[in-house]
């Protein structure tokens, strides 16, 4: 596995690594996030945080030292904030990995590590970035401080891949009539928890602001119950992902909710396509994300479909300067 | 100071503090993000994280040990999920501190130590809840790790109250002006960058959703030229939060991109109400969303009226088991 070698390198060169910070924009920050979850779920001793590149560039945490290992991600390695944080932390002395899709871009600059991931070939290529992302998490941790589960996270990266593909061909009836019955809403809200929260994010202001224009908002499934749930109604439409493992119980919690007051609810439930036939339950939490987004997609292309609005079109981004 | 005091009795007992813990719920869990801020800015030895208190219960972080320390807040004492996370982080040997507006309510029970603090009397003593934990955040870099701009804090713990005050008096005219454009709107988004990128979470999950029954979501504004922006066109209304210190230009790129496309938009910006004159400038971003969140209150208050809606108006919360 590459990340394992990267890691070693790092660690044969600074056996002290106090922060691991990962850095990125928009899709790629949410893609980043399953990784910094498990890092701060199962870390005692390293700092870790996840910024949107400008804040980074802006407010440079104290801790981007000889110290420190700084993750960034961008999908075509052009991104100019998180470019910028690359360099920027690479100046500061840290060691830098990057995910991108295209080799030599210029994001790849200034990077000690370089690793280029899939996209267009499948779902499960799509995902590549936030694999690799936690991929590099799992060694982190395993290599600096020991990990418990690590054979279990290993055969997860094994399986994943499969799963993601078996099921996005299983869900097309079921897209299509999501995107039947969504497509002219005034306003969707996405929720989730754990690994998944920043799905529900990202699936909010990418896929549907940016891509459909569509009015969205999301939070954590957890939060739904201190404020957001009083926005429900009969029929006000959720998308509501929910986890197999550890944080389950507030995905199920908010769905009955969301099913007692009639709110419109679709469901991508990772539990309902296996995950922990072929992925541990102890690790299957950082899977979820995975395995949703790719179903997920399916469901935007057909709301894409539907709404006769491609998800490649833009009014603003890559037309203009801003 | 009670900060102050608190954080050097945990220093003489444990001398080797790893993790600083923030725990809460909804309006909170967002008051907590300054002091999680700062921290996550100027720490170079000391993990923290903010949790939604059912994250925390359900995937407890392995961090939670006798060399950590858990921040937890409730307005009232009772958010069951906070209340727990309180219990659990004890029964784990953290250090727990408690911040409520409730002397003796079911948060204080496994609590070390509980900071009551203001809440009806003013704009400024509904912050006080945020000023509190971030004087937590300060005590414990200064007395773990040391922190350059220590004074600058302590003078700004001393004015903030006074400028909260004397900025919400002034902008009755300015709230009232807003609550009538924005009182009918369909949905309304939320902006900020750095300590303040929070308000701008919870003025949209509570101020709007919860208490006004509004469609609204909220991001960073960093991330917002990365997926959202493509939902701006005439008219489509925002409220911006501008920040006095090192993000403000994320903000001001934001304002930029609304006036040009003609968005509807609300700004309310630290800078204009003379920050800077009473807080140095050195640490004038961890004072911004205090003053910010003060001053939206008056906004949020006019916004009650116009849509004769009170801000104390719930159909699910207070009223069932859920």
């Amino acid at each position: 596995m590459l990340a394992k070698e990267i890691i070693k390198k790092i660690k044969d060169a600074e056996s002290n690594i106090t922060s691991v910070i990962f850095v990125g924009c928009g899709a790629s920050k949410a893609d980043l996030y399953p990784a910094k979850y498990f890092l701060e779920e199962n870390s005692t001793k390293i700092r870790t945080s996840l910024y949107t590149a400008n804040e980074f560039n802006y407010a440079t945490p104290k801790a981007v030292n000889s110290n420190c290992i700084v993750i960034t991600a961008s999908l075509g390695g052009t991104t100019p904030e998180t470019v910028q944080a690359t360099s920027k932390a690479k100046s500061l002395g840290a060691y830098v990995i990057t995910l991108t899709h295209k080799k030599d871009s210029p994001i790849t600059k200034d990077a000690d590590y370089v690793i280029v991931h899939g996209f267009e070939k499948s779902y499960a290529e799509k995902l590549e970035k936030m694999i690799y992302a936690l991929q590099l998490a799992v060694e982190i941790l395993n290599q600096f401080e020991g990990y418990a589960n690590y054979e279990e996270m290993i055969n997860g990266f094994n399986n994943i891949y499969d799963l993601i593909e078996k099921s996005a061909a299983t869900v097309l009836p079921q897209a299509k009539e999501f995107a039947n019955s969504y497509k002219d809403e005034n306003v969707i809200y996405l929720m989730s928890s754990g690994a998944t929260h920043k799905v529900a994010y990202s699936t909010s202001i990418c896929l549907l602001m940016e891509m459909q224009w569509m009015n969205s908002g999301s939070f954590h499934d957890g939060e739904f119950f201190h404020g957001p749930f009083e926005i429900v109604d009969k029929d006000v439409p959720f998308i509501l992902f929910m986890n197999e493992g550890k944080t389950r119980p507030m995905d199920s919690r908010a769905l009955t909710f969301l099913k007692r007051f009639g709110a419109k609810t679709t469901v991508i439930d990772a539990k309902d396509f296996g995950i922990t036939s072929v992925i541990s339950e102890k690790v299957a939490d950082y899977f979820s994300p995975m395995l949703i987004s790719g179903i997920f997609r399916v469901y935007a292309e057909q709301l894409a479909i539907a709404r006769n609005h491609p998800l490649t079109k833009r009014r603003y981004m890559w037309k203009l300067e801003y």
